[in-house]
């Protein structure tokens, strides 16, 4: 069995599934409304197969208030994924710092260049 | 091919792939190091097919600065995760509001009745 970090991992490594959460995002709705917009690329049993996994990793939940059992988005999993993620935002910062103090030097370069083939003339 | 999000959190969703990025997150290392504490539960192939995963995602570099070649974490990756994340924020910031309402709920009916109670004796 996967561990809860894994399953939510492995259930957003899929573009259709982060479109049904992205459409969930906006409300409520039925599987058929939900599935609608991806018939034209996948058949009905390929959709409910990708909402199958959400709702495994906790991430969509259906509705026992209404007969139809809407869809909803359950954001908890989620909440661990960017615990878990925010110790690594060193990571990205530095690299970014490092990004923007290369940039610098590169148009500090190019204005230095500038300023000498204008003496030139 | 996958879309880089969906290569990311595909890389992600291991725990022994977890705890290679945590352990790189200390400072560069060679494979053989990095391998050493894994090689009780799997064999060297298998943590180097883990590590061939987190260098596809981009999220584990071999630097060439060093003839060892020495395994390096590289967070950019993450960001973009990251930020895709950050859109359902509201969604388990929601949840967590609802839980605290709850809990609040319970608590001042156990008050109330913990007086009522009181009242008896």
């Amino acid at each position: 069995m996967q561990d809860h970090l894994s399953q939510t991992f492995s259930a957003l490594a899929d573009p259709t599934r982060r479109a049904i959460l992205a459409r969930l995002s906006k409300g409520e709705t039925s599987v058929s409304e939900l599935a609608e917009p991806f018939l034209k690329e996948m058949s009905l049993p390929a959709v409910t197969k990708h909402l199958k996994v959400l709702e495994k990793a906790g991430l969509v939940t259906k509705s026992r208030e209404a007969q139809w059992r809407p869809c909803k988005l359950n954001g908890t999993p989620l909440k661990e994924a960017s615990d878990w993620m925010d110790f690594y935002r060193q990571f990205w910062e530095e690299s970014f710092d490092r990004l923007d103090e290369y940039l610098k030097t590169v148009t500090a370069k190019k204005k230095a260049k500038g300023k000498s083939h204008g003496r030139k003339k």
